[in-house]
């Protein structure tokens, strides 16, 4: 069955975005391209929620934007009306049924793009499977969090531990689900 | 010059106990008590708030007493009046300039105990110069916070990163200070 990962670029104190939204602190390098393009080779599938969407939206298009072909994007927002932007589709339904209704689809892996708050929704319904982080070293003290609260404790397998360049670490962990995975399709959303 | 440690184990969420002050998600591990024993080896001193001092006084003595033998542990609180326990002593002072001040005095590491309340008071004074944690593969999702916002960022250098026993990873950092190390005794407390 495809995966769903929750990947994220985050400091040690767990902000994947300063307070005013910064980014300046992320590290580019030759290794985050190399995990970048494994990433996107094994995915066809982002999920994100409005607020990373309004940011991803605003910003220029990728100077590679092959790296975006074949991807079909899904926002899940109950406010917006309408999103035209070829390849990006707007869901006002329950997060967690959906991504674990396109689980069930053929396909490949379906990443969870941005911040703490629909990745939360996520962990609650309990379909992200796998957690990668590439931890920056620095401490921000405030901003946008990585994880917030899903409700309960949620259980992770190590899968990889590396450093990578300029002091990052990449952490790849295999979530441990609840529940049998097919029970999990009977949770909240029935 | 002696440093000054914040070490702890954590949730990969960065909690260091759960809500209800839970500790129960802690995976001991031979890996561990070699590097607690490397750590103690190098220690003579423990400095912490007083909430986890009242969790650490009223939890029963360890088996190893001798672990603690030669250390002198400072309690920094404004509302104890007296700690009547051989090795500890009471602090009012500013934690920062104390702990400051025991830098230049000759003696072994120091080791911030303990809470994210009393850790943010000497990140703040920037006094703080290695991290090394021990990150379980949980999410708590609430519970006394590993890092609390120390008002600047505060940037590392990592020095050590590998996975331990139980799916667990060692992370030790150098702390970057902010200002250089002769500077920072100006700050806040002159």
């Amino acid at each position: 069955m495809r995966k769903v990962i929750y990947g994220a670029a985050c400091s040690l104190d767990g902000f994947i975005a300063g307070s005013d939204g910064s980014v300046d602190w992320l590290h580019h390098s030759a290794d985050v391209e190399d995990i970048m393009a494994e990433y996107w080779k094994a995915t066809d599938t982002l999920v994100m929620g409005r607020k990373t969407w309004e940011v991803a939206s605003a910003a220029p298009p990728p100077s590679d934007a092959s790296a975006f072909s074949g991807i079909t994007s899904y926002v899940f927002s109950r406010t917006l009306k309408t999103i035209d932007r070829p390849g990006v589709r707007l869901v006002s339904n329950d997060a967690g049924a959906f991504v674990r209704d396109l689980k069930r689809q053929k396909g490949k892996n379906i990443i969870v793009f941005g911040g703490g708050d629909f990745a939360r929704s996520l962990f609650e319904a309990d379909v992200i499977d796998e957690v990668g982080l590439n931890v920056h070293p620095v401490l921000l003290g405030s901003g946008v969090p990585l994880f917030l609260d899903a409700g309960h404790r949620v259980k992770l397998a190590l899968t990889e531990c590396r450093p990578i360049h300029g002091g990052c670490v990449l952490l790849t962990y295999r979530v441990k689900h609840a529940r049998n995975p097919g029970a999990a399709g009977t949770r909240k959303s029935s």
